[in-house]
C-alpha cells in the first residue's frame, strides 16, 4: 500500500487523487468538528466553500457553522469550536465553511473514498483505509498554504496506524516517513505539541485553549466521516475493522 | 531567535531570506560535497546553474564538476560521488553544477550569509549561525520541487543544535517542529533512514549505496562553507563558536 502525505491544500492535484483513499485532516479545527458532529447526531454535514454556498443551500432546521480567522461568522448558528458541534447538532443538517478544511474537500472529486480525519478519529480512518485496501494521500489542509504541525502529527499517526494493521506493507513517501517519526517523537505529549504549534498559540492567545487540548486526544471516537454526494456522513465501515 | 524551515527551493522567497543565516541543505549530494571539497583543500567552489555557465567561467585548472539525474555530465571532471570531491580537489577551483542544490542558492541573494550545511557539518553550521545571532533560514532543497526526507533530517539536526546552543531560546516555524521531532526520531539510524528515503533508494539502486552511507555521518567536519562573491569557501568563524 502506497501512502502519499502532502504538506498543504496548494500541492494537491486532483489527479493524484484518483482511485485513492484520501484522509482530509484540519486537526484544528475543521475535521475534528466534522467527526464531533456526527458523533453527537448530525445526521449530515455539508462543507462548502463560501458564506453565499452555505446561506443559498440552508433549509428550514438546517444549521450554519463555520468561521472565518477563528471568529464565528454573522447570523450564523455556531462557530468552529468542537464543543459547539455536540448538544446542538442532534439531528440537525449543518453547512460548514471554514478556512481552510472545506477547500482540501473540493480538490478530492476523482477519488475512491473521502474521510475527514482528526486525532480524534485516525485510528478509525486508517482501519476503513486499511480494509478497503487502495493506496492512501493524506491531505493535510495547513494554513493559508503552509504546513501546519498539528495537521502533520495527524498523518504520522494514520501512517503509523496504517503501518501496523498492515504488518509493514506499506511505502509512504518521504514526507509521510517524516511526519511519522514526529509522530512517534510526540505521541505521548501531543496536547503540549499542539499548544507549541503556531495554530495552537495563536487559539490559546483568544481565548480556545480548551479546543486545542481537546483535539489533541487521541482515538475518542470511532466514527469515520466520509463524503456522499457532497454530504459527510458516518462511514458504513468494512466487516473487516470491527 | 527565529528560525524558518522551508520543504523545498520552490516554496522560498528571496524577500523572506532578507537579512537571516541562510543554511542551504542538499544532503544528497550538493552540500555534503561542497563541505567535503573545502575540507579537502579545494579554497574556492562556484555554484552555477547551467552547464553552459560552467563552461563560460572555466579557466585552466579549474574543475568541472556535477550532475543530471545522478549522472555525470560530459566532458566533466566530476560527478557529484563526494568520493570524487576529495583527492582530486586540492588548490583546485570547482564549478559545480547540480539539479538542485545550486538553485538553492541562486535564491539568497538578499540573505546576511549562506552556508552549505550538510549532515557532515551541520553542528559547525548551528554554531556559526548562534555566534552571529541572526534569525535562521534553513532551506531544504527538496527534489524537483519535493520534500526530501535526508534534506529534513539535516534541517532537524541544525535546529537541535541551535536549541542547544542558545539554550533553548528559538523559535521554530511547525515544520522546524516537525523535523527537529523527526530528527531526534531518527538520530541513531540515520544511515538506515536515508537508505529508506526516495533518493537514497534510488542512488543505492544505481550503485551509489556508499555514497549515502557518507553522507549519513553526523559531524565529520568542522568546516562551513559560506557563499563570498559567488564563490563557497571556508567561513571564518567567530571567535565564540571556537
Amino acid at each position: 500500500m502506497q501512502i502519499e502525505v502532502i504538506a498543504s491544500v496548494n500541492e494537491a492535484r486532483s489527479d493524484d487523487l484518483a482511485g485513492k483513499t484520501v484522509l482530509v485532516i484540519d486537526v484544528l479545527r475543521a475535521s475534528s468538528n466534522m467527526v464531533t458532529a456526527l458523533v453527537h447526531g448530525c445526521p449530515c454535514l455539508i462543507p462548502v466553500e463560501t458564506v453565499q454556498q452555505a446561506k443559498a443551500l440552508q433549509q428550514p432546521g438546517d444549521l450554519l457553522g463555520g468561521e472565518r480567522n477563528c471568529k464565528k461568522l454573522a447570523g450564523f448558528d455556531i462557530g468552529n469550536s468542537p464543543f459547539e458541534y455536540m448538544e446542538l447538532v442532534r439531528g440537525k443538517r449543518i453547512l460548514m465553511t471554514t478556512t481552510n478544511g472545506t477547500r482540501a474537500v473540493q480538490k478530492t472529486q476523482r477519488a475512491f473514498k473521502v474521510l475527514a480525519c482528526s486525532l480524534l478519529n485516525a485510528t478509525a480512518c486508517a482501519e476503513a483505509a486499511a480494509a478497503w485496501g487502495k493506496d492512501v494521500y493524506i491531505l493535510c489542509s495547513g494554513t493559508q498554504d503552509v504546513f501546519a504541525l498539528e495537521d502533520g502529527l495527524c498523518a504520522g499517526m494514520a501512517a503509523e496506524a496504517l503501518h501496523r494493521l498492515t504488518g509493514g506493507q506499506i511505502e509512504g513517501n518521504d514526507l509521510c516517513q517524516a511526519m511519522r517519526s514526529a509522530y512517534l517523537h510526540n505521541q505521548d505529549h501531543l496536547e503540549e505539541t499542539l499548544l507549541s504549534s503556531a495554530n495552537g498559540r495563536r487559539l490559546a492567545r483568544i481565548g480556545f485553549g480548551e479546543d486545542v487540548a481537546f483535539c489533541s486526544r487521541r482515538d475518542l471516537y470511532d466514527l469515520v466521516p466520509v463524503l456522499q454526494n457532497g454530504c459527510m456522513v458516518p462511514a458504513d465501515l468494512p466487516a473487516s475493522t470491527r
